[in-house]
């Protein structure tokens, strides 16, 4: 499963870059911890870290889930349309959030594709055995 | 560990839902992103989302650390018991947040069973090594 | 990897931690759900829970991750500055937010060390096969 223990790695480490840019904003914005609002650039760059929590959840125990009944470069696969799709997610919700719908699309997709596949796998093999 | 898997995916795809709904409400009531306050009752859809997060980040991992070291099926229905308690909280929640408290305990209950059985499985791993 | 289980369920238990002490503020400076704003000193441990979600969602699979490539035993020792690190952060945040860089430092670093580890070990498997 190497492939997809890269794909994990990768998302895990653009994650860290998405909280990174929070920071910037944070500094940038003036928006002193503990609060998370009262700047709208600030507050972009923070549901971007967010929804992609949210996204991650989901996705990495999707990608070992799949691949345990499924071929893993598949699996792969679709995490890298994830990463490509986090990228146009992030990249289109600081310009502006309305036009975060297709890059949503992207992430989201594949790891309900992953959830689900994983499921019907579990599903099989429990019916099989 | 088919039935571990089986509530692992069930478990995501129920935290999926719960962000359909955060998006539905979204719209509902015009919390237009960035925002996630304004409205009473998305506010709590929004929550109802996040404190599953917040225990997603537990259950997952303890559902795989308890199996490793004892009967898978004792941790899926740990898991089974989780996902109607969050149905229950999630409900109650919407309806009077000062009500979540029952269905919070059943799915807080069995995340800390998991993960205190994965480490005391483990240490007693440990030590007979 | 029993000792990398050990260090995962400790990082979760911290986090279960943490999320009592937001349920204690929450009830002492009277911030009702769905509210997760309005008194400073709740928001300082709500944002301690919330910065440690944001951890654990990379800590844990680069735990794993490292633990596949490299010696599980380093994997742990990371951990363990994670965990003391954690406990720093989250002493320093509630007296004087300013004051948690080093505390976040000291798990950060830990859970990037893993990632990157995870991926080189990763990329070097895949080009030696």
């Amino acid at each position: 499963m190497t492939s997809v223990d890269i794909v994990t790695a990768l998302a895990l480490l653009q994650f860290i870059v998405f909280g990174f840019q929070v920071g910037g904003a944070r500094s940038k914005y003036g928006v002193k911890a503990p609060a998370t609002s009262g700047n709208e650039i600030f507050e972009r760059y923070f549901r971007i870290q967010q929804n992609t929590l949210e996204q991650l959840i989901a996705l990495v125990p999707g990608l070992y889930l799949f691949s345990r009944y499924f071929n893993p470069h598949w699996a792969a696969g679709l995490g890298v349309v994830y990463l490509i799709g986090r990228q146009i997610y992030a990249a289109s919700y600081v310009k502006d959030p309305a036009k975060r719908g297709p890059g949503f699309g992207l992430t989201f997709l594949p790891a309900v594709a992953l959830i689900v596949g994983g499921l019907i796998g579990a599903v099989l093999h429990g019916i099989g055995r």
